[in-house]
């Protein structure tokens, strides 16, 4: 492990480009605010999700607002004013969620309940007052803002008018910020993959959360082993559904990455280029091994292979060929 | 209430036929072999779902060969020879489902969980005595199968490849069946919807279940109030991936019904006949409003308003032209 860390070492300044030349964004997800310094060590191009339960766990009230914006600023100070800083407004489940004000009804399908954006939708002062630390903390360097769980381009109008109004009560009480901080949306409900064309023309970015994505699509619950054979992020109709967003990002000439975990598993990466996407947000300590194997990739044989994997018939079959087109080009690594 | 009646009994004996003179095949839900004559009350096409469950409530073990035999023959009796009868496999909930041998684990989320068809395919002697009983019953008359909740092209296999063991069986006992009585899936699953251009080569016909269909592709439990505002037929989510659906039956020429709530519902039924479809199956007292309607229908105006309707943003934008379109051909009928 030791001789392999000193190689990561040596890997560590090199950028993340393809074979032919394209220069991949390859990013960190946090989930606290320390985590910013992992990022920087394995040099990362910036954080790509910035979680945002944590400032919610453990305490009998909601934050405060400075206590979001110290959050937000620290992780930015940590990156420094270039690199990107892509924050999540709270995605909890309404199980975890024990300061809302309003009394919750015990929910028999939670991934199907209230949670997230949702629920963020029916406790707006909360949700504002992350909008203003989020827009207060924008002027220290590159930071953008997410909206999890995205179902319709009714609730992205709804966050967007909110945070409208919070950019205004910022101007009125003049309070800086940045007026241009880019808006993005996840993509991680079917029915927001499939509005895919329509919602982007509404934001600066998508990012694809393949975590929930799967589930929902394969009606799968992540978390029960009883199904655990129907989850999988190989499976084709989920391959169809990212490669129809990223699409409809690239035709509209906006930003796409992909956050889940697919996105820092070696399986997927050459498949992930293949369909367009030159940005990732992983784990930051897979950011070493997805290089490596970036720098390995030629995009067009990536794109032909994306476009292989999308007609097969089962995960079984996907998850063979992205392993033997993983192998093809890195034939020394343990599978 | 009785002026009404009269009129339907007036208009029983009418096809369901457009405008233009296309006729379209009207069949009825059932979910207790007794609701068969409800839908030759109701002069139905035949019918399009017959639920099993009721099969297994209320008792400690799991029905016999001869009761699941007995409550086919039944229902194909009353329809006669030439009259479809879909026949459902089990599609329970772990939670319903106490006779199973296996033990299950509680489950956080049961609809993202061990239910329907995948259950099935954990007790096959359960599973195949169903078939068998199909296969025996399919003699007397139209009887077709149909696997609820699938999702991916393994579980078709794996439940086709059951039904052919089935047949074998019989064919060794000398019990008669037919050969080539259809087998076909429902579509419920968006991971089936967005499969369907592969799942349709290997099934005779299609059946939409929209209820599930609707609370999965907007991750919405369709029995969760908190939620409510959300799950909604008339989403252009749901919209696409039936209209997907349809055109990959068509394509592959095989049948394509709906038998979820929506087929019930007049709001959507020139919708529904616009994207191609020739068969709804609805809840037998639903039959008499949907045939008039569909007399009213003309289906080139049905085809370019389904295409509008498929560019359209959000749930309200759909439900408002649909009830516009729908008022355009029944300007009397009240909403
Ligand atoms: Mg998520
Ligand atoms: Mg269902």
């Amino acid at each position: 492990l030791s001789e392999q860390s000193g190689y990561w070492l040596a890997e560590r300044d090199l950028p993340a480009v393809t074979l032919d030349g394209t220069r991949i964004e390859l990013m960190g997800n946090i989930e606290f605010p320390s985590e910013a310094a992992h990022c920087i060590d394995r040099n990362a191009d910036g954080v790509g999700l910035y979680r945002t339960e944590f400032l919610f766990a453990g305490h009998d009230t909601d934050p405060s607002e400075e206590e979001h914006y110290q959050a937000y600023v620290h992780v930015v100070q940590t990156l420094g004013p270039n690199k990107p800083v892509v924050i999540r407004t709270l995605d909890h489940g309404a199980d975890k969620f024990p300061n809302h004000a309003e009394k919750i009804s015990e929910e028999r399908n939670p991934f199907l309940g209230l949670r997230s954006v949702r629920l963020c939708l029916r406790n707006l002062p909360m949700f504002k007052k992350q909008m203003r630390a989020i827009l207060r903390a924008s002027v220290q360097g590159d930071i953008r803002i997410m909206f999890p769980m995205v179902g319709t381009l009714l609730e992205l109008r709804q966050c967007k008018m909110l945070l409208a109004e919070v950019r205004e009560d910022l101007l009125e009480e003049g309070i800086p910020f940045k007026k241009d901080m880019p808006v993005g949306t996840m993509i991680e409900v079917p029915s927001a993959a499939i509005m895919a064309d329509k919602l982007a023309k509404e934001v600066d970015f998508f990012s694809l959360g393949t975590n929930d994505l799967v589930q929902y699509t394969l009606a799968a619950d992540r978390t029960n082993e009883n199904v655990a054979g129907l989850y999988n992020p190989a499976d084709p109709a989920v391959l169809r559904l990212i490669d129809s967003v990223v699409r409809a990002a690239r035709t509209n000439n906006i930003g796409a990455t992909v956050c889940g975990e697919m996105s820092g598993d070696p399986l997927f990466t050459q498949w992930l280029l293949g369909t367009g996407l030159r940005q990732l947000s992983v784990s930051p300590q897979n950011i070493p091994e997805i290089k490596k194997l970036i720098r390995r990739i030629n995009l067009s044989d990536a794109e032909a292979m994306a476009e292989k994997a999308l007609q097969l018939d089962t995960a079984r079959d996907v998850t063979n060929y992205l392993r033997e087109q993983k192998r093809r080009i890195q034939p020394d690594a343990i599978d």
